[in-house]
């Protein structure tokens, strides 16, 4: 038969990043693409524990669960973040299937077709799909690397009036860079006067390098008590645990959440309430923030050994920053370069990593590239390394 | 701040039994509300095994996988399904978060605001939610025992140009009943010539009770090879192994799925790949045919029950069927009565259930309840029905 498809259907482009990722899983391509964690850190004997520990309890932990999600392990995610100074209530919190999820419901109870939507030029372009599946016009900031421009987002927000602000300002994704305190504090004030909503997306604030010493708070905890505040948070365990149990979180406004919480339960009911009571026992048995401490250390190192690499190169023309935290360094190239055409030949020699255009949500900078650090162990990043070299210099030559 | 939500937001009613499940999930109210499966026949045993044969696979297991769903889980879905006479490959299938996704990602991909979905009178209620949610006008079609009405089917078409058709053929929610096959070849044939795409939503059809020798072949099995079917099938293993593990699938043509899977990378990246590989697991080493023919027994028997106690009790102009598989009851009462009045007197008796109404698109039948057998063991179902009788008796009395 003949499918009439929804007219959305245009907007759901395929991720560059999962297409690649396919391409790659088998074979022997060595890829900085994916921002997948380092598999050899996962806790499996601690996952495996608290799954026991959630069985022990016996059948009803098979049955159905809230949409919301499991309470004790909302209530441990609250102790967690009070720990860090920000308070909330599991009233405050829904868990999601990731923090994609929480992206899409936000997305999906706030946007209504042609709302404009200000985004960092560049950011997550996985947001980008979706705020572009609700028909949302998407309107980038200019970034540099202590933040949003605030003259920019100023005059962006006179200019479009826009609805919602779609920021990930510790370690964002792809530039790997921190936004300062005052540009924090900064776009709060802004969006805060002209009543937009601010969604901070803070996946990768767990995995910080450099001095101890130094915080980034994040928007929320800048903002005033989660009743009526302006920003929506959200993180995950993907970064901290392991991604396969797909659980993330989403603090806001009570009322707004309840709405979020809604339109959930018409999306899937509820996220695997399995995968939540193994988090919820791995919190309670494990030590989550000795673990993540030694990610951290594992992962300042991998990215020192790639800023190595990419240092004694030094590329012609070839610039980035060393990132303060997550998962990846962006890399600007000579204007002339078209990164899409170059992972073509990259992909030849048997290492992948993302063409930096699929980040913008328009007017792309084809000459920018994104690598991803924590993937691959210090012989495959050696060898990735010199694949993307032959690829780069060959393109560099020309 | 002002929150300037959606339009769509109105659309999110919560639904009436996740309410309720949430009020008797504590206290002492027997609840007939929940489609809930009876939690003593979980294999709980076989998860747990399952799960350590997952882990013994290493690292490897927790990192992130495929938005179309584990492939090897899949391919056993597919396996089962060739046994059953349904001919698909894994590229024809897409596993999701519960069937209730697989609802969620079709309307997404294929519903522009005001298109016309056909539904039972009555159905399910999330189904209700999902398709208003993007702004759906939804047509009910006229049903009795043997499945829905042609005469009516082909009047509506004619009428109202529908895009889809939503249908729960196999032991209905909330009726309790099956379609004849006269009829499955009926609608099959209709909607074919009117190119109105067909969703059948089947998790009930491995509850089949009574004659082992009737067969109710699923309408995707009686159309064409998947490519070009105007059949998208879904189903779930909440009700075969358990709702906690929020696995369902969904299968069609192999273009259209591939559209669902984008849709689903934008609204979650992938389904927990922990439960799709335990239950992969599960499907390899544990008896899953002879755990349903269990399953199907125990839930005969509460049904059987349950129909005793209706047949005794046997109050004046209270009419029902008895269920042919399933989870449900439908009872339909005098036309004086409003079931959602009757619940609150029931609530206050311990006693809980789903008023009819929550199950119509539109023009809802207040007269009408559904009542779940299978959560309940013998002594709870006989305590409940007894106060069930209080309530209603009260009102028939009056």
């Amino acid at each position: 038969m003949e499918y009439r498809y929804s007219g959305r259907l245009g907007k759901f482009s395929s991720s560059a990043v999962r297409e690649i990722l396919k391409l790659t899983q088998q074979g022997s391509v060595i890829s900085f693409a994916g921002g997948l964690p380092a598999e050899e850190h996962f806790p499996l004997k601690a996952v495996g524990e608290a799954f026991q520990r959630v069985l022990a309890q016996g059948n009803k932990t098979l049955q159905y669960g809230l949409t919301e999600g499991y309470q004790p392990l909302r209530e441990s995610i609250c102790r967690r973040m009070a720990a860090k100074g920000i308070s909330v209530t599991p009233d405050d919190m829904l868990l999601t299937t990731g923090s994609q999820q929480a992206i899409d419901l936000l997305a999906r109870i706030y946007i209504d077709p042609d709302d404009v939507i200000l985004v960092e030029r560049p950011t997550y372009l996985s947001a980008i799909q979706v705020f572009q599946s609700y028909g949302a016009k998407l309107v980038s900031v200019h970034c540099d690397e202590h933040g949003m421009d605030l003259d920019d987002l100023a005059s962006k927000i006179r200019e479009h009036r826009p609805k919602l602000a779609y920021v990930i300002p510790t370690f964002s994704n792809p530039t790997g860079q921190a936004w300062s305190l005052e540009r924090r504090k900064g776009v709060l004030a802004l969006c805060r006067e002209a009543g937009v909503l601010i969604l901070e997306d803070d996946p990768y604030g767990e995995l910080k390098f450099g001095d101890p010493s130094i915080h980034y708070p994040s928007i929320f905890s800048l903002d005033r008590h989660p009743a009526g505040s302006c920003v929506v948070y959200t993180s995950t365990f993907s970064k901290t645990v392991a991604p396969a149990l797909r659980t993330g979180w989403v603090m806001g406004d009570p009322g707004l959440i309840r709405h979020m919480a809604r339109a959930k339960q018409a999306a899937d009911l509820h996220s695997s309430s399995l995968d939540q009571q193994t988090l919820y026992q791995l919190m309670e048995h494990f030590d989550l923030d000795g673990h993540i401490a030694f990610v951290r250390k594992e992962y300042e190192a991998r990215m020192r050994q790639m800023a190595a690499l990419l240092r004694e190169r030094d590329w012609p023309g070839v610039s980035w920053h060393e990132p303060k935290g997550g998962m990846f360094f962006w890399l600007k190239l000579p204007e002339s370069v078209d990164s899409a055409e170059l992972l073509k030949t990259a992909v030849e020699y048997g290492v992948a990593f993302v063409p930096g255009s699929t980040f913008y949500a328009g007017n792309p900078q084809a000459n920018t590239m994104r690598l991803n650090f924590t993937h691959n162990d210090a012989e495959h990043t050696i060898i990735g390394m010199e694949r993307l070299s032959r690829a780069i210099e060959g393109v560099l030559v020309r």
